[in-house]
């Protein structure tokens, strides 16, 4: 092991493995997770060539070549637990999405949730067997966010009892569907239903779309991959152009809404039971953010531990990168919020369930307030991770460039869920719309519960805008519940602020539309204080659990590292609504620094608790043992460039050259 | 053409062209750059398939074919100017770099520069002629920023009047240097010199690595590609390791330095020689980052025109999505900031070739400015232009994430500028050396010239940090000179701050390089105010020459617009020292608000005016006649995993998986 690594790890202060037990929910987590890890790592089927060795078509056929492994083995070891699913597949393809993904996250549950028994019956065990592979087709070319806006066309025709699917525009081909292009012999096709010349809007239909032997597109089918794309080349994210393609009546999907023979339409008992499914991938989507953080801060943290470079006393030897105040400054933030985001995800994962529970029994009154939290957190976490993610690259100087380093694969593959399941700044808006109608509650005499209760205390005070000085804050810096409290003034006095642009608007006459969207950047920046609040409080509230005296000490100094960061990188907010003064913002400012020395011994130990396989770390600049440059030659030697000594292009292009120069 | 965007340009309230020349800097220059693209674009040598269809291997291939085509029509049509040469490369090579730029950017003027006119005569028109293929050997593995820490060793043997070139450790390996890996035959080599048992330092040794007829590696050479990276695939950056290469004494670079035959070391007459070049090209990445920036500008803002997503009054169309406020928010500050960039980066070759003169007739004193001011521009603006590719390409919905828009491509060819060169971080921190040292010039009574003259004034007043709202501010937030003033008087307090810092740090006994080092946050941040201040003080004096009133206007809103949103994104730093009131950032809000929608009629006209051709933009979703879905449905179905309407992976992997299911 590196001198160096090693010594960092001497001088911890806790208990490595403790910390690994609790972001891992419990020792016996870690010890299964570990299991599931040395499962796949020692499975010689699961061998790999890098993929960015590889074409874009090897890298699918690898893909697919894998996923079909995997699937076999999960059923001869029995592995049915979503949770140890998904160790089992993070490990089979370390970081990458695989063309299987839609088949297995959304065709089937799907099926389950929306198909007829008669249809369960039909398509269920074909497509758990893989006879079936289906994806499932919702977004066009030009229309993702808004549903309604969708023009793919399902017309019923009573005469042959048959559904007459069409793709009427080119803006209409139904593009991204991941799994779609190559891989897929059925969709799941989002479609505009028409019976009896009324339009009853958007819903489910089962499409074959490639004959079930030889895998070609069936008759009027135009199927086919979108391309090469930033990331996630492993997948086939495909189009489909629909020219009048027939399906069976019974290919709509019929739990629901039905068509009878004769055409009449039977609407569904409610429309919001598909709201919990987006509201869980979305909670999904925050423990990715904290995974792709936690991988992100392990390299450059490791990384800048065996790194020397330039000096800091002249004639002493080269120092770590590590005791760099400015390369302190860079990561130790973000892996405070690495720890603060996984508690998060499994904030989130404790509500929904508790919230599940609830609905399952018929109460939905906590809905909207978990498809507010989801969607904000989604937006807020997924934003700071992408930010995040390209610092610790960029820290590890021109080696973050090489693919080697991991880095690169990271960013490209974590960025789409910025976009993906909700776009974020849409997400923000969203989360918006339930903060200013919760203010109005408030306002209006009501008393909020929840998250949101804070708002209730707002009508308490007036925005002192004003006198900003003449308030003395009463903000103990030090103090982190002091702190969460100052983030929470903060999130009230912006939603306040958003509301009251919005009624501007509207006494200067705009419609209740136009002044929403007048006031969409007050609105976003309310949602993004409200997300960050919760975030410091969820951290502050974690702390409380923890009785280990060496680690709680650790993770206060990162809680008080997150939240005194987001105030100096906010201190406009902060000044600005006079929740902290002029003297304190100085003395935050001197307070992270000492928060930057304090942590230094331990950083390296606190990376290693996210207990990231080697394997699955992938980086050579991360690796547990610090043997960093030894790798990075070896690995550019094995580099397909360096097949041959002598690049063809040579006695192409460059020798024929000199005769005619 | 796309009616939207037709309509768009028909609302302008200026003459593009004329902005046009103002970007070009005249209307002959924009008259010669066209004329250049035309003909490149209509020179069917060039012709190329996409490189995100081509692996590797095929993509350098097709960067080698390319640019030996330009080597020889570039002496074909007798194109010598700089300048014109740079146009013709970035439309042969459009937004990438290229296997022999190293060649022709680093081997032949470092030849010219310090090559003795004996190594003139022996080297020069080989390598002109192509014959020899250069790059030159710097970075290592291990060691970058640093240049006293490279461990290369070239010792002198008098015996046989050779020196004797080592790579003695792993971390001693050459690394990165563009064309080393499989294009050059020869390598200007960086080594520590060592003659008659001393060490001289970093010298440059003319090193020939491959065979002239085989370009086969020779004897005691290992070299080869540094692997895939991110971005640059064009580029065979290599490594290389030198085992006891031996080359004849005439190959040191002998213009100034030298080592006589019996191994006397004679030191060259200055060490700053070679500081110019350094200075030109952090001042050229200036421009890149304008380059950039304009074209990110160019395909989001067009896509926004053309993209109907959603709705803001129900029942109505879907609108543009340009008509959405946060996306006008996301956007056009970003286009603001390309145009403050573009101006900045002609002001930087304004000055750098007034400064050149003057060091031509011997006067260095301007040096140090040119310097710190081309070091901290070029980290400012490459950090601020690589967030606001991603920005622009995530505004772009789930398209950004295609190869097809062009964006992805472009944030990967650029983000590397954040560190070569001059890693940014290290870039701040040496501009930050040259405003502490003159502000304790200015401290210790000295007058103070050039840009940093603003470190006069601020010896006159004393910071007031705890009486903010005692003191009115003087800002007039809607006159433009003012708020240049006030980022003047950000700048000064923050450098003031910073130089405070150290001197605490040393009040406690830490040593000069301790306090440095614990003051390096404060030091980088003073750095970033100091850079934004030139930034919006060179806008302003650009407009000051502009006749043209629609274009004046146009360009005055952009100009509010760029300070405005740098005050409310930094608004702590401003409410912190007093520079403006708190109501100010609330008025300061609700003018941004109006500012764009002022610009919005303007937008689309003000990337048209950045003329980038469509073959060069080379982007689906930004292309000028707007339509972008047939364009790129067109683009995918040309995509390699569609040669084939059926993937070998089905035969070979998901059939046979059915029957042991």
């Amino acid at each position: 092991m590196n001198p160096d690594i090693k010594r960092e790890r001497l001088n911890a202060s806790f208990d490595v493995e403790k910390v690994t037990y609790i972001l891992d929910g419990g020792p016996e987590k870690t010890k299964r997770r570990r299991e599931i890890e040395s499962l796949v790592f020692s499975d010689p089927d699961f061998n790999e060539e890098d993929p960015n060795f590889l074409s874009r078509s090897d890298r699918y056929d690898q893909a697919v070549r894998k996923s079909a492994q995997m699937v076999l083995k999960l059923r001869e070891y029995g592995i049915a637990d979503p949770e140890e699913i998904y160790h089992y597949k993070s490990c089979v393809h370390p970081g990458r999405p695989s063309p299987l993904d839609l088949h297995l996250a959304m065709f089937l549950p799907t099926l389950l949730n929306q198909a007829s028994p008669a249809q369960m019956d039909h398509f269920f065990m074909p497509a758990w067997n893989l006879k079936i592979i289906g994806t499932y087709a919702q977004t066009e070319i030009g229309h993702g966010t808004h549903l309604r806006g969708l023009e793919t066309t399902a017309t019923y025709d009573p005469a042959t009892q048959e559904f007459v699917l069409n793709s009427p525009t080119v803006s209409s081909i139904k593009w991204w569907p991941g799994g779609l292009g190559k891989t897929s012999n059925y969709a799941i096709v989002l479609a505009q239903l028409y019976t009896l010349g009324n339009c009853h809007g958007l819903h489910a239909f089962i499409v074959p779309i490639r004959d079930m032997t030889t895998h070609e597109p069936l008759p009027g089918i135009v199927v086919g991959d979108i391309g090469p794309k930033f990331g996630f080349s492993e997948v086939d994210n495909g189009f489909l152009k629909l020219e009048n393609v027939r399906i069976p009546r019974e290919n709509m999907m019929m739990k629901y809404s039905k068509v009878e023979p004769d055409g009449t339409y039977v609407k569904p008992p409610s429309s919001k039971l598909t709201y919990g499914t987006m509201v869980f991938v979305r909670s999904m989507i925050v423990g990715e953010s904290a995974r792709a953080l936690a991988k992100s801060c392990t390299i450059a943290i490791r990384y800048s531990a065996v790194r020397h470079q330039s000096e800091i006393r002249p004639g002493e030897p080269e120092p770590q990168i590590l005791d760099y105040q400015t390369q302190q400054y860079k990561l130790f933030p973000l892996l405070a919020m690495g720890y603060a985001f996984t508690f998060v995800g499994q904030y989130m994962t404790e509500i929904y369930h508790h919230i599940t529970e609830h609905i399952n029994q018929g109460d939905f009154s906590e809905l909207p307030e978990l498809h507010a939290l989801s969607a904000g957190l989604k937006a807020f976490t997924t934003w700071e991770t992408n930010s995040a993610i390209e610092v610790c690259r960029m820290s590890c100087g021109g080696h973050g460039f090489s693919r080697s380093s991991a880095l690169p694969d990271i960013y490209v593959e974590f960025t789409p869920t910025c976009t993906y399941e909700g776009e974020n700044t849409v997400m923000m808006l969203q989360t918006a719309r339930y903060l200013v109608k919760s203010y109005r509650q408030a306002k209006a005499g009501q008393q909020l519960s929840g998250i949101v209760s804070y708002l209730n205390e707002s009508q308490n005070r007036r925005v002192q805008s004003q006198a900003v000085a003449a308030r003395p804050p009463v903000v103990d810096i030090n103090d982190l519940s002091s702190l969460v409290d100052s983030y929470k003034q903060r999130a009230a006095i912006l939603v306040e602020m958003a509301a009251k642009s919005i009624q501007q608007e509207l006494q200067r006459r705009k419609s209740q539309e136009d002044a929403w969207n007048n006031s969409a950047i007050d609105l976003v920046r309310a949602s993004d204080a409200h997300c960050h609040y919760v975030v410091v409080k969820v951290f502050n509230e974690k702390l409380k659990g923890i009785g280990d005296t060496a680690i709680h000490s650790v993770l206060s100094t990162l809680a008080l590292l997150y939240a005194m960061h987001g105030i100096t990188k906010n201190s406009g907010d902060f000044l600005q609504a006079g929740l902290v003064s002029v003297p304190q913002v100085l003395q935050i400012s001197v307070r992270i620094k000492e928060l930057l020395s304090q942590l230094r011994p331990n950083v390296v130990a606190l990376v290693d608790a996210f207990d990231i396989h080697d394997k699955k770390l992938n980086s050579v600049l991360g690796r547990y043992d610090g043997n960093v440059y030894e790798q990075m030659f070896e690995w550019a030697r094995r580099s397909p460039l360096n097949a041959t000594e002598v690049h063809e292009s040579f006695h192409k292009y460059l020798k024929p050259l000199r005769s005619k120069l």
